[in-house]
């Protein structure tokens, strides 16, 4: 639920065919408003932070260094790099600024993390929305307007209940990005939808890599804790992965192959093991386009199959739950066989945690710190932040930091150019690569 | 329900004691989200527009020539004046920009004088964005950009149906400027509520000269005839003006004087006179506050009298509906018993229709246009929008241009620095004094 | 001596005819290279400041205040509103910057106005770049740069010494506008060429109203004191005022009109007095033009005569020295005859010293103070500079501040809109009408 | 003889102890204004170019891709990054800008490599100042503006002599960097120093990796070709070698230590070697400084002598020209010996020039283009530039792109991020590492 890409190229986020939720052009636009109640909670943040600037600036916040930008639910390009705060003596403090598209907003994790109204507050009381001249961080706080901004999100943080064509119950609940952030429905929607049915089915945003490590590494350490993983494969995916093809030459892919496609399936297994490694037992789903060759189709079951890996097709958009009753019956029976466990511990140094995804999940032969990022590192574990989860924003386009890398590569090394910390949302952020 | 003033020192507006409106908390806050529609609905030609100017500019947009501000719906003096479109060439084209606060957009005035949703994308349609290099305006339709604006304003064209702690439906709907726009609750809402119910009570902001002289000229003419009027008159108001009090000394105001509110009624005396100049039956309710003393209400009602205006007290803020209950008799009787004209001829010149209003209604000796304002109205004509009526923008703390004249201000000049289209909302706004 | 008017459309600075210095490429190119040494002052002026609020900001500069431009020898309309100090924390302190051609520097007019070496560098010392927190002023001197400036202008400050064609010694020292500055050659220029000769002849830029005002209230307060002043009239400038013609049309001056030259004699007839006003006698030159008539020459000369003004003709752009024979013995005869004094005490209040130059040399009826003048004069004379001469920026085409009025302007007023410390230069300017 | 190290921490650049050059305070200041006609004439061409942008910009100038900077004279952090043209219509067409020290200006590589006025103009008219919105470049020729740019330049073109202590002519003639430009002392100073004198000495910035390489690759092929090459040693740049330091600890150098020095020969002897690749027959000169300890001084000298490198020692600064007698007959004794060839040829790929210099000159393993300078080459070469000798910005610290890697480091790759042509000047500077 956000305008950026309805009214860009990618369309909506409401499903399609007999698995998508209704209302549809209601969730794609404005909804029940939450995007737009973290916009304003957002920039609310950001006029509070200048107009302390303006007023005196008591916490004595360093003007070149905001970490807070301001934000939009809308693609624009000309906000990306502003200038702010000119007109003279009345117009503020002039200083460089930025705009991120609301889903990306710290906020968007907050709302997605938080526990109950109160936890809340407290996230959004120590974002890190600048630092002062001594080098210290300057939060909502330290500013006075925590309280203001969480009045704000009150109804934002009720979770949305829509269904699906067949009248499946579903929640849509927040929206964070999964590179910067976690890539998750909201704890709070899982938490009442796994009180109010027998299975919760939650999605992970992009491939075991991302979705399933974050999940496991930052959500599921606040209590929402998988049974079982699903991994979706496609054969398009899969092929890609075997002919190693960069970037995707959609065309290209049309051509049936189910040599390509068998090759390709290092990279799926690849993926059920990352979800695997977590103690959660894990099954491949197959799901179905409509131009899928049989050849191909048959060619990514068999190798999953004989591999060792559950697999199942898919057809639910087509056939609506239908079409999953395969996959369900799987799911079901490997369900809570397993026994979860994040990877690391919370309290392991920085460093440490980013080697452990690095190696353990994405396969790299080691780190590199660049750019001052090693400094960063350093910094955000004097501020107290040393204990908070990481959160690795990588391509998805490989199992690498580098989208050109098909398959599963070996011998690379992760490069790290920035680490930040999203301390309201509670983890710290890594930048990785381009 | 704008979040500016909520988060600002003047507080919510939803009315007060037994005469406000519920839920108070939500309509305050984010409400239906028509507020946040509307900045998203903005930030959306603007976006468009500077994606233009930097998709090749087919339609030479004069980048220094854009009219059109982004929109934010926070008291943000920081945004008043920016520079965006920084970052190279991937940033889009660098150039000067301004904030308004969302209540202050165009498509506010647009929302609140649209007849159907047709006519809400016609409108949006003709909006003047920017000047390009022929010094012609460019549009939304210009830019193609009309049908996805009116999209995201579809819902909040519906209007809202809130009631009062007794019970008394209410919309709440639109909040445009009453100054550079008309000030009034939206056309649809009032049409809705005219048909529903005997009576419909619809307010325009500011005084007579404002809000009357706006909804005479601008919103009757699109089809809501006034029956009757009724001028709120205060103690505290008549007597500041009878004390020829600027600025306000509230301490002072709160000393009994029954002198001061007699020599005031000048001044409300001639907000009824404006009213009436309409050709509709006015009526004066004194808006009696917990702290008047009886002298000054009964020096305010009977000098009212003398003068032959009628005039009832109203306690609808201790007593609810009860405290209106002589106001209303009297508005009953009243009603329908005139015949409404609009002071001017939409046709005529734009000079002349300014004139008009600074004559008959200010009560100015003359105009006079600084700043090139002379060359905005010869400009707005070859525009083709010389026959739109004319929205002026003046002080609400004098009838005259200059907030220190209290009283019926005489042989003074009306100072126009600014003419500019609101080719949408269909007037010209002139800015007046500073 | 100044590259502005050099590649703009003026032209160069060096006379013309027989009346031409030499060697004119150079004296308008680089010269002495005096302005380069100004322009490489004023900017290490600039740098100290920037660099004084990046490096902690001790002094408190409020960077929102800084009254120091920048300053090139260039016309470069790109660079008059500008914001510099970006690109994060090395990039010194974002704020909003402006740009002067240096000859508008107040570097230049204190090169002008300093008596020693010692004397330009104490004038530097006390030159307001910027207000701090307090509301108080920063100078070079608070910044520690006051020595490594005046270091730059060691060699600049040495007098030029050309000549003419015909070998007449002739100094080109300095170059300060006549409006926001004083409009003379330097003084110590003025001092050796007085120590060197029975006579110095020294220009004063535009009319008396300028010219010999701030000659008189401005420069001869510092030691030059004018013996006899010579006010040079022309058939076209007389012209003009007789036709009230504004703008100029120049083809229609061509037309001759000696009735018209008559009637713009009152003109020239003002300036003669507001010469004679500082008690300095007075002879008006004809500066003759090879295409003015005989007719209008006559009627010129006759009408001056006739209103008593000592008068004689000019042709030395045709003839050199021998055309201004009569001029010279005119100028011998009167020179020394009268009592120099200026118009108005220095230690008056500022307000009065702006009300003497408007009604005794302009002519006006009165002075107003708009756009927050009357604050700068409090704020001028809290900070220590009330008891220095003023000195009135003013168009140069009419005695009063409206370039439109014509011959001796009456019952106008003078409008004061900014009033600003040239604190090393000694003058408070007073900037009036548009 | 540029403003900017004076005032920064650096200090002057007139040589010291007996072989300074006099008046060393005129030399260090404004000198004969050359520096100050290069800002001017720098400045000139950017007035041009926003001018053009402002006036309808007929060439097409795509405003974000402005590669000609302003320049001043000044150390000034704040102008590095800066957005000019704003104050709407007037001011300009905004758009973001930079600042350069005027030595770093294309200008004075212009003037120093220029064969007489007429070329001076030619190389003007063909620098590459902006970028089209086809991708072309644009030029002073295309503004129009060569002319006047060339006539600022007139005197400072015309070379400038002055003597040292002892009487020695010296010409002191232009600065350009010996990173982004070729570091010499201009090509008119060396013929006319060469008409006039059996010997001419001239130097070349930096060590032989920047000042041999750019002499004889860029300098030379211009016609003044070398007899014969000093490299200059010193026991404490050895020293730093030898014991492999980085940063440089001055406090530590100070400290005798001859097997250090024994240890940095082999980064002495790389230097003499990079000389003598040209065919040019090289000596080195060990520059004795006061504080250098006999036993290094001992063991530099039989270390090079060891290994057949021609030594001498030169006391001049403590002695003058008498300390410098040994040195002088070593060089005059090999002078004329060799026959000079440039590394590459000119008409070679540019990539094929880089990869000459970084394997032949610094002793890389490879090249390495990254941030789009593989699109630069291209580029450059569309343009026609790809016939231009190569100018390589690289660290003066280390023969490698890494000014931590001391001695003949081997192995390594040259970093390429930035490749862009000075047309004028009539090399393509490629930039290097950080």
């Amino acid at each position: 639920p956000s305008l950026g890409p309805v009214f860009g190229i990618k369309g909506g986020a409401a499903g399609g065919g007999y698995s998508q939720v209704l209302p549809m052009d209601a969730i794609n636009l404005h909804f029940t408003g939450d995007i737009h109640a973290l916009t304003a909670a957002h920039n609310l943040l950001a006029a509070a932070l200048d107009n302390h600037l303006h007023q005196g600036n008591d916490a004595e916040v360093d003007a070149r260094r905001v970490e807070w930008p301001r934000a939009l639910d809308v693609n624009d390009r000309a906000l990306r790099e502003t200038v702010v705060g000119l007109g003279g003596t009345t117009g503020g403090v002039p200083r460089e600024d930025e705009y991120v598209i609301t889903a990306a907003s710290e906020l968007m994790a907050v709302l997605g993390l938080a526990s109950d109204l109160g936890d809340l507050k407290d996230r959004i009381a120590r974002i890190v929305l600048a630092v002062d001249a001594d080098g210290e961080p300057v939060t909502p706080d330290d500013l006075g307007v925590t309280g203001a901004a969480a009045a704000l999100l009150r109804d934002a943080f009720r979770p949305n209940l829509v269904q699906t064509v067949e009248g499946v119950p579903a929640f849509v609940h927040g929206g964070p990005f999964a590179n910067i952030a976690h890539g998750t429905n909201t704890l709070v929607a899982d938490r009442v939808g796994g009180a109010l049915a027998d299975y919760l089915v939650t999605e992970a945003g992009f491939g075991a890599d991302l979705g399933a490590e974050k999940f496991g590494n930052i959500v599921a350490r606040e209590g929402v804790v998988p049974d079982v993983a699903v991994v979706v494969a496609t054969v398009r995916g899969a092929k890609r992965h075997g002919l190693e093809m960069w970037p995707t030459d959609f065309d290209a892919l049309g051509s049936p192959d189910p040599d390509a496609v068998r090759a390709g399936v290092d990279n799926v297994e690849k993926h059920v093991s990352i979800a695997e490694s977590f103690g959660v037992p894990t099954v491949a789903a197959i799901n179905v386009f409509a131009d899928d060759a049989e050849a191909e189709l048959a060619a990514l079951e068999a190798e999953l199959a004989d591999r060792g890996v559950p697999v199942a097709r898919s057809t639910a958009h087509r056939d609506g739950g239908a079409g999953a009753t395969e996959l369900a019956e799987l799911v079901r029976e490997r369900a809570g066989t397993g026994s979860f466990e994040p990877l690391y511990d919370a309290d392991a140094p920085i460093r440490e945690k980013i080697e452990t995804v690095a190696r353990e999940v994405y396969g790299a032969a080691g780190v590199e710190y660049v750019d001052g990022a090693a400094d960063d590192v350093e910094r955000v574990e004097r501020w107290g932040y040393g204990d908070l989860p990481v959160c690795l924003s990588k391509t998805p386009y490989s199992l690498s930091d580098d989208a050109a890398l098909a398959g599963v590569p070996e011998g690379w090394t992760l490069t790290v150019r920035e680490v930040t910390p999203s301390a309201g949302a509670g983890f710290v952020v890594a930048k990785t690569a381009d």
